[in-house]
């Protein structure tokens, strides 16, 4: 029955991070109809067998054959050769250079796509929302990137740094950032710089840092605001440079819900209080929080198959 | 013979700025084949009468009649409603609000198409620079804005903030800017922000400031600096974020010559010092400057007609 409803028309979409692989069957019509989620293997090998064990895993799920998988598309933390399907330096993954499209395309016998995480999820969150207008995703995670999507598209840019927003520096006396500039964006909002600038121990130092703020402890009270003035500076960056409709903000740190929202809310507020010019353009009714659980990035993978030249897909395939 | 020549598919293009207004005729190729200048008139009836007048004299050095003429781009600073044709706040000129397509398209009894004039200068640069990789035109005037231009085609955003980058603040600690923030990127790299902030009479306050530089006055090092780092933040922002290819500088600024141009290339090399990531993306070699005298804006006021929707003409003829 399941075979007969879906036919031969699923797209399957991963998204693999540092800890955990999700993955969901599409419909043509971008209905999800199955999901499922995995913790994230280490390695070459392990990686490939991510996607290629979740693929099967679905199908086995919807009663259909892998061969009725039209395409899968994976976004991956790391530069990915959208072209090739290569993946480089995807360090949390153990993975220095690995042809993933390749290699799981030949295991599974089907189209493999395979595109950088932030700007699948960017796809999917555009999806989600429903419309065509344009928009940026904001990944708050350990570093900081925007996926910016025009009329339903990815907008890749000229040389793969569009969106690259965590590496505009915003304070020439800011913190050193992983990059060797200072002030970055990611110096005051990615999770992993505030976690080094915060360095207590704890599985959550974000989480920890918003908890001793709320305690009044004065180090907390000082990261928890450049969280928020970083977060901010990014969306006046992708508002005043692209001029997008909307930010989504989604990432690691938005598992703080409305703490992370509300204090970057009252940022771009507080920011735009002596600016009419700023006040005029209500960026803090222009972001929304990607709610927790939510399969915007493995959907957007998905998506990017639908999207990919037919070429492309005959080379991976 | 001219008439023979050019036949009926003249399009004029008029750049009116806060001192000269600049005119060219082209042909459908693109081809400029006359210009003219004047100073620009202050107050309504005297920018209408430039128009109108500018039209003319090239129809007059051409030997056509000015029903010839297919269409009139005019790009000027200010709030421009693109739509109407209404030009809104162009301070400089003593316009308040001027329906200004309306009116100069009845006198002349052509479609005229208005456009702010630092996108319809983006769009003449790229029409020079003769390809269609994507690139932004960092103005450097009074103010600082930024249009860019996307396969041939000026992108407008969503909400008209495209390429606002002067706006961008960089330093928390930095000037108050005249938008309300602090530390904008106009406040390091405007003409008027820095006239402000040297505060010594002359009528060319940033070439003084230069000058004085060379000298080894120290108030004038600082701020020929702060030219050099702003300018340096805008390309910056307009590579990360919208990831354009190349980015041409023009604006009252670039009289300055290649005191202008080396002093910003110095700055991101300068900047990139610390940073592989910067330093992959070889800014300095992806600044051109506008030569002296460039028809850039008035070309892409001309060009503008050509990409204006049919119903967009026939509203303003």
């Amino acid at each position: 029955m399941q075979t007969g409803r879906v036919g031969r028309s699923v797209r399957v979409g991963l998204d693999i991070g540092g800890t955990k692989t999700d993955a969901v069957a599409v419909t043509e019509g971008g209905e999800i109809i199955a999901r499922s989620r995995r913790m994230s293997g280490y390695g070459d090998e392990a990686v490939v067998a991510d996607v290629v064990e979740s693929v099967q895993e679905l199908c086995a799920e919807l009663g259909i054959s892998v061969s009725d998988v039209t395409s899968v598309g994976v976004g991956i933390p790391g530069l990915v050769d959208t072209v090739s399907g290569r993946v480089l330096h995807a360090v949390n993954l153990g993975v220095e250079s690995l042809d993933l499209a390749g290699r799981s395309s030949a295991l599974l016998g089907t189209p493999v796509i395979v595109e950088n995480d932030v700007k699948a999820a960017a796809l999917g969150a555009a999806a989600l929302r429903g419309d065509a207008v344009s928009m940026a995703y904001l990944n708050l995670g350990t570093g900081v990137a925007a996926g910016i999507v025009i009329d339903g598209v990815i907008w890749r840019g000229s040389r793969g740094t569009a969106g690259e927003v965590g590496h505009i520096s915003v304070d020439p006396n800011g913190r050193v950032c992983s990059c060797g500039q200072r002030g970055c964006i990611e110096t005051l909002c990615g999770g992993g710089a505030l976690a080094r600038a915060w360095g207590r121990p704890g599985a959550l130092p974000v989480r920890d840092i918003f908890d001793a703020a709320d305690q009044g402890d004065s180090e907390a009270l000082r990261l928890r605001a450049d969280l928020a003035r970083g977060a901010a500076a990014a969306v006046r960056v992708l508002v005043l440079s692209v001029d997008i409709e909307t930010v989504v903000i989604g990432g690691g740190l938005t598992s703080l819900g409305d703490r992370l929202g509300d204090s970057i809310r009252s940022a771009l507020i507080a920011d735009a209080t002596d600016s009419p010019f700023l006040r005029s353009l209500h960026l803090d009714e222009r972001i929304e929080l990607l709610p927790p659980g939510s399969p915007a990035a493995a959907l957007g993978a998905a998506l990017v198959g639908v999207h990919a030249p037919q070429e492309e897909i005959a080379t991976h395939g």
